[in-house]
């Protein structure tokens, strides 16, 4: 076997862009995905946990004409010369996983997936490269009904993990309505280059306002550094008809539309996109997903048609969904502002064809389970309770093991417990350590509290912040200490951690 | 951004050494896990998910004299010519992560991680190149208390995760005790040679039996294909010490031990460790902890003192535990045989030297997740309850809705519910999926059972085999089927499926 070779000191460090996670910060994010699970397991999906490891042509992240992969990965060669790369989402391993298996599996196959994904990306403040997915698909299936599951089960799953009802609410929209706008406003299905500027334009409604996407679809637009982007160079009514469509709740409201003798006309999208194919098929199948939704007691308050819904429209081809928190926060300088998206998703046609040569229905939901524990924390659902240990503190080295039983019967109650394991020699230290831990309770016995059958119970909640140096004698004054019999300490330390909530 | 280069179809397949995890594979493992990290939280133990990359020099796995890492893990360079690694173990990761946050990291700092680790070898049957780790550590402590701790935790783990008192025997051996013994027998510490080739024989006691480990002792042995492997030339009561030793229970039991002259004495393991400062020490560590754990109330069928553990004792400096199930299975050939070891341990006094260059005494120990999944299957403890969803058939497409509020209702009532989102023509198709699915009850319901306020309720437990090209006629007249009204749908299903147990 090879041994180590004889190298300076390593650096103690993650990877840059890498990071690890303490304590409350991994169990409740595990917290949160076991509700999630739980939901998904409910609607009759089933958990998939594919390998992180997959080859580079599987991934589809081969870079143009080169035997290189995509830098987006990362990527190895196997001892047989074989590109293997860490997955970049779950979308990808699930195409392959279904066209490998797809004798085996159900059809349609609903399935669920959590866990790390990994970009070779440039890292940045809050930007990792390694961070948590978690996925629901349905492959399988060109239903609507299959839509309209995805977003009650996206519904059940908010207030699930605590997000009230009134807090969120999940946006539906359909990127044939969008081709129906585009081929209402003379945009022919083939002119790749105008309707890529069209949905890039749309895509950057929030940031650049109506007047911004308005340049970009007309003459182009100058930004503050004075570069032009190209418009798409369309007529006053095509503009407007898209803004329409582009702007929240253009679907329900009348907007006025500009006719090009200059009269101002009062239509709704629905009007325009009767003259449309692809948009009439898209209204029918929104109507579709909000009839089941609704007919399951989802209100317009949880579950709505948006046509503002614009992210992901390039890249899914019928309904698209995206779940809002609507609840203020404050943002870096202090103002207020909504918190916005934690999940979203919708139909690809496509999944498997890459592998198998033909298509295969999906529509799927993906949530931003950093963003979701984020949007909890603000809500204070997340991270308001004590988890540390009670600490039994060690006075008398050699009652060791009555300090353990002590312990043990604490654990068995159910309370997380622990004995002090470092040098018992400076009390103060313990103290410290008990407080490190965020301990809501310290023990304190030393050979006279053993003799007289007692223990100390040190609230340390109540209890002020702990000095360096305390002896014995000035912490057993404190009104927070009290001093119980041996055998109550159980059950006079599970009232004062009741009594702390 | 690169395109994906235009590439022959690639091949659904995962790299070869990996695998995908379906349904109950991924929430069975998750739930064992879940019950121990509640025992691990309980013990005061603390979360640490650490990133699954890691630098190659923090993992200390380049090969010697090259440039290169060792071929025991998966690595590539980083643009900034930084060689990076999938973890390989949970310890490497630990001691990075103590070195770099030790100044924030409570002393002691118990923690425990779970999570998959990678290893670059060749994979075999049942061996793959991921699999999951899940260990617990206590890193800055010398105090035996914590070793005794990890025992009684690990005692606990088994029993929470299903695995009942008297099905498992937790063994504590020692290293010092070992070598106690190799001063006793007269190898030199130095001798490095000849300590390795006694250490590597009394590894090899399962497989070899006491007479080919006596065999590695003395003169050497061949093997059955005519090799012969050098032995470490000892004499008759070095060896018959070493044996004692490697032998179960020697610590309890007397053994004879033939002297110089042929006389056979009885002698114990105490009486001949009375002469090796190292070996009284090793032994006063074993009664210190068995002494803290029976003072818990843990005794000798759940934890025991054991110098025939030998595993890891060539990498551990003190204690060493290994926890074994002593219930029988069947071998592959149908023989009986002891289900062994499913977690191991010890302490390794050196965790963050490489780094730091101040040795940090740790103990802990690893559970293997694989093997202790098996032996609750082994033992019936998962896998006996039906997960299926309850599978509401389409009779008529057009009540979609009305199939999508009675899930809804199943799905409130805690009962896993979806509906069938295939092509639903084929009745016989649905049944089937129910079927596939593990569905315990199929819900059929036509415009005739709309019109009269009733549903059909399957009972698919009870029902026999599907039949391929059923009609929804022959299907109603089976006993296994009952129509009930409407609104009891939820309860009468309810009592089905408690019934079905």
């Amino acid at each position: 076997m090879a041994k180590t070779r004889k190298l300076p000191r390593p650096k103690a460090e993650t990877p840059k862009g890498f990071r690890d996670y303490f304590g409350a910060e991994v169990t409740e994010r595990a917290e949160m995905l076991s509700k999630i699970a739980g939901v998904y397991h409910r609607y009759g999906f089933e958990a998939l946990e594919s390998s992180a490891v997959e080859t580079v042509e599987a991934l589809g992240k081969f870079l143009p004409d080169v035997d290189r992969p995509n830098e987006g990965v990362f990527a190895w060669q196997d001892e047989d010369e074989k590109w293997l790369a860490l997955r970049y989402d779950l979308t990808a391993p699930l195409a392959r996983v279904y066209a490998q298996h797809r004798n085996d599996l159900p059809t349609p196959y609903r399935r669920y997936a959590m866990g790390p994904v990994w970009r070779n990306e440039k890292p940045g403040p809050g930007r990792f490269r390694q961070f948590y997915q978690c996925d629901a698909d349905t492959v399988g299936t060109a239903s609507m009904a299959a839509d309209a599951e995805i977003c009650a089960m996206l519904a059940d799953t908010l207030e699930a993990v605590g997000i009230e009802r009134g807090d969120y609410v999940i946006r539906v929209n359909n990127r044939k309505v969008l081709n129906g706008v585009l081929e209402v406003a003379g945009i022919p299905e083939d002119d790749e280059k105008k309707r890529g500027i069209v949905l890039r334009a749309i895509d950057k409604i929030d940031r650049l306002g109506p007047e911004g996407v308005r340049a970009l679809l007309g003459a182009g637009r100058k930004d503050e550094s004075g570069d032009v982007t190209e418009g798409a160079g369309l007529d006053h009514g095509a503009i407007s008809m898209i803004l329409a469509f582009a702007m929240p709740d253009a679907a329900q409201s009348g907007f006025k539309m500009e006719s090009e003798r200059g009269e101002t006309l009062d239509l709704s999208l629905r009007d325009i996109l009767e003259h449309s194919e692809a948009g009439r098929e898209g209204l029918e199948e929104l109507d579709h997903i909000i009839g089941l939704v609704r007919a399951q007691g989802y209100d317009e308050d949880r579950i709505r048609m948006d046509t503002s819904v614009v992210r992901g429209l390039g890249y899914y081809t019928g309904p698209v969904f995206e779940a809002e928190l609507t609840f203020e926060i404050l943002d870096e300088k202090g103002r207020p502002r909504q918190f916005g998206s934690v999940a979203g998703g919708g139909r690809y046609d496509d999944l498997v064809k890459r592998f198998t040569g033909q298509a295969v229905p999906a529509t799927g939901v993906s949530i931003g389970v950093d963003r979701l524990l984020a949007a909890l924390h603000a809500k204070g659902r997340m991270g308001r309770t004590a988890q540390g240990p009670v600490v039994v503190t060690v006075m008398d080295r050699a009652r060791m093991a009555e300090y353990q039983a002590m312990v043990g019967e604490l654990r068995q109650a159910g309370i997380r417990a622990e004995v002090y394991l470092g040098n018992p020699k400076n009390f103060g230290n313990q103290l410290k350590y008990a407080d490190r831990r965020g301990s809501p309770a310290a023990i304190i016995a030393g050979s006279e509290e053993f003799e007289r059958g007692v223990v100390q119970i040190k609230d340390l909640i109540l209890g002020a912040q702990i000095a360096e140096n305390a002896t014995l004698e000035e912490w057993k004054e404190r009104p927070s200490q009290v001093e119980v019999p041996r055998a109550e300490l159980v059950a006079r330390l599970r009232a004062m951690i009741d009594g702390q909530g």
